[in-house]
């Protein structure tokens, strides 16, 4: 069994994990830290986990004797975790922005953060660097619209199709984590559509930073808040430069995604929405159409606590282990 | 393999069956009917269930060759076509009103249907009749509301307790199936709170007859939409005739349900909500409080759709069928 | 013109009244006051006032030269401010709990804090207490949940009905206020049902002590936390004592309300829902139905924020003042 | 008195109508017609005008002898009704898409109808039109995305910044009318998001029309619908072609609109929400920003019930009758 620790375990994305590693049958949940509730039983913070017989700890990452981490700490709180715990030879899954960037400028730029302890990482999207993050011993897990954004657009930037991409995302308030704030109080966010960081989400440059691998691109990016708790829908609008029919797009996403265990192309007629992918690990993507203009819409759902969170960290636990890429994840959507 | 088929397996209920029995081991679903749907892909009308490769169908039940087929047909619908399926050897697990009640009168006058088809049947609630559900040929699903009020009810009446019990639920719109109507617009229940079926609600009466078996109890009911997907409170106020505190009453619900695989009492400060049992088949009861006026209150939270219906039908299955009980439906709530 | 100030008008309550009033004819709002938001635009706080030309104030209460004062304060904060207003002339409609009970016991126990300035103050519930308002000086706004049940139950306890009641209350969750907190937190409370303080809510002892000026009389009350933003429906559940029609019980409340200008008695077939009255000032009431039990249903529907607070508060205020009772609050319901 | 008519007052937009006019000093409702309703009092069907004392009727056009005519009917059906009602010379103010377009054609198209009885009419966009409507006989009142689109779009067209716009939209369920659909079965589309007509919805043609009128302009636009009543936000985004700042462009909107007695250009830091504009008839535009891409955003906000139709209806009928332009209309949004 992989014993494995969840260093801040008391968010969503700490308990999505927990959702998923306690039926996971190669798997030992050995610590689930949280400083706030250090000794409270989990079931009080998470109330669906309620037969978990685990309490949570107050572990300093020094005192861990395990196999494998989740760090699913803030920005800036994981740079001073994660080396530590890499270097006595624990393999780590970091859920913050602090290993995504290639670049550490711009982590520093958009972040606001001296970064200072730097590693080298592997950028833990699957569906890009399945062979890296096999061998890795610490694994960035990427930011939850980036891996809406990337997925939708890997094929149009691969072929060389769009040299501009504009995403417009609409999310599940969830995403903004298990901190009441203004933005997530009810009264203000139920029956309400809300933009926010129109131009200046650090996700942004995430997306710019990954999708350039496959090609020159510019991405520009807007999220929108809506009353949904989980789940995002990313709208990618451009204007092919090649001549292409709608079904040849449809074809490009079919042969890209053609042996992907949890991305779905969706065929003309099916419509990809949020509940359709709810609680689970797969993403869905559709809507490969064109108007009179020579717009192009690719959409993609995801469930921004699992596949833009915790279920792809266990994803790459898998594949950092050696285990089935699948195991415990091969849950589907809660719909409705 | 148990070769199981779906009758009207277009709605809600239908589609929560086969994200069930897709995944469990011993069942194979051969048939999945709708007249409506016949030769459509099932993801078309369940598009969570994307890569179930099975269409619906539109076999009669006369044409099914199967072991157990469950009945997720409309009330008066199911008497139809039960008979016909108990006959000539298939178990049957009947989701509709037709099989509940063992006072026909009762039944016809609550439906205002005749009951053309009367059959013996076990009814299908496990915490009651377990060992008889285990040999039965037809087993009459409970309705959803009569599943979480009795559930919170039992240890009341059963320790005679009560003489009276009122239940006030406050029920998801799912609890009203798949088919559009003014009360499920979204623009009509979005954003507000309306009772319906004040005091003449069908499952007044079932919960009536089946808490009766515990000892003399008057049961009034009433039910409540609220913005909600899936999930029922039922809040039961009651005047304890005898001089009980509230934990005497939390160790008459933990002694009542200690081997129960899906039944959580919940300790002092936990609270039943439905988002702790979303998707799963689980019912928990919690808030054993009492007042100054001598009210006792006790709470019961269940998804409508799995504990309340598809959940429960399949733990019925699994006992007429000599599986584990728990296969398939151990699965916990999906909160946030 | 009559000058008024808000004395904590950065919440949900102050944003209400800077609503009505801005339209009222008779009255000019001087101050606004917040000391969080000192010099910030009213609009920052409340974006639907966006043409209100007004900033928060941080005056002190002995700083306010006005007509009359709304005190918007915490529960405590208000017997703090309230005395000097009061001597100083200025009358007050105060929306804490601090002057709602007779008995100052009560309050010291349920809201667990010593009265350090108790005042003569009339209850502001118009349809209860209409001539005393108009003469008062100070004024104590009801609690929400209060009212709901208050004007639901007064028939059956003025007619000696009842003795008993059971009152079941759905509430939104602007409720709660403007500031965020783990309960109001949308990935907690949207798509969920919760229940709250189930025996020991403090609008309890208040229900209780203002309904037994009409006759003996026992009330129980639970509330939960539905996702809705405004409106409580309250269920009231009771087993009359005398023999009575549903059309009986009907004609009592026609009798008891054919006057009020903002309480309208729903006919059968008419259904209270908290959609009909969002925004308004009106209250709703309905349902009156009797089941084989002999229980008798009756269900109110208000707007928390308007009828539950900052509409009754205006209406005092247009009672204390000699305006039309009805003035800048005639407005009706927003539905859907 | 303006005596008017509403035909096909059942739906939501008949609703809001009524709802503004029975306060509307000018104007007496003297017909609210329906075919489904006739003889069942409003209230009934709209159940927040409690105390309008009027019942649908079944009255046809020629049987109506009235001022002005709201025509609140279905695509297909005005085109029926209109030339008969402006011809025996009533005032016309039509909500349905039948007179939007210039083109003919384009209509035809989009709306797979013959249209068989063109007749020249304004269209009732007061920010574009206001003259021309003042002495019209039949204004045709904008779709609800358009409108929400066009005061976005006008200041960037007009000053030939953009030759290219995508316009994607978050709708709320209302948009979709009174009568339920699976697409607006509350468990469908509660916490859910649900791109819809991605390419070919029937409102991108007129935004397009009447953008163009602006100048040379190619206009994309996608739909979404999203678990909110009420409201629109349509964010665009293009790419400047000239150099200019986001103050440069803010200024523009700001000279745009500085008269417009319903068009709210925001400051930086004022997010538009719909929650600012539920139930209003007004628009806010906001979030003039660029990113490093030289991608320009712009966002309004309307309630598509009332500015995106019944609201601008009347503001249309005060402009054709003389009256003070907000007259019933200076209400502000319901926020929370």
């Amino acid at each position: 069994m992989l014993e494995v620790a969840i260093i801040g375990a008391s968010g969503y994305t700490g308990g999505e994990l927990l959702r998923f590693l306690d039926v996971h049958s190669e798997v030992e949940v050995v610590a689930a830290t949280s400083r706030q509730y250090a000794d409270t039983p989990i079931r009080k913070v998470h109330p669906h986990l309620h037969d978990l017989d685990l309490k949570f700890s107050n572990k300093s990452p020094s005192d861990l004797d395990v196999d494998l981490a989740f760090t699913a700490t803030p920005h800036g709180a994981s740079m001073n975790i994660v080396p530590e715990l890499v270097e006595k030879g624990v393999k780590v899954v970091d859920l913050s922005g602090d290993y995504r960037f290639d670049d550490i400028d711009i982590y520093e730029k958009w972040y606001g953060l001296k970064h200072t302890n730097p590693l080298e990482a592997v950028y833990g999207l699957p569906e890009m660097y399945r062979d890296k993050i096999k061998g890795a011993d610490l694994v960035a897990n990427p930011g939850c619209y980036v891996t809406g954004a990337i997925l939708a657009g890997i094929p149009l930037v691969k072929e060389g199709l769009v040299d501009t991409i504009i995403a417009d995302s609409k999310s599940g308030v969830s995403g903004a984590g298990i901190n009441p704030t203004p933005a997530t109080h009810y009264p203000n966010i139920g029956d309400n559509v809300v933009p926010y960081a129109v131009t200046n989400h650090r996700h942004m440059p995430e997306i710019q930073e990954k999708l350039a691998k496959y090609g020159d691109v510019r991405v520009s990016f807007t999220p929108h808040l809506v009353p949904v708790i989980r789940g995002i829908i990313t709208t990618l609008h451009c204007f092919p430069l090649k001549d292409v029919t709608p079904n040849d797009v449809l074809e490009m996403y079919k042969e890209q995604y053609k042996d992907e265990p949890f991305v779905r192309v969706l065929d003309v007629g099916e419509i990809p929405r949020t509940s359709s992918v709810r609680g689970s690990n797969f993403c869905h993507i559709g809507c490969f159409e064109m108007d009179e203009n020579g717009r192009l819409v690719v959409i993609s759902a995801i469930d921004n606590l699992v596949k833009g969170a915790s279920g792809v960290a266990i994803h790459n636990m898998n594949l950092m282990c050696g285990f089935p890429e699948t195991m415990t994840l091969d849950g589907v959507g809660l719909h409705p």
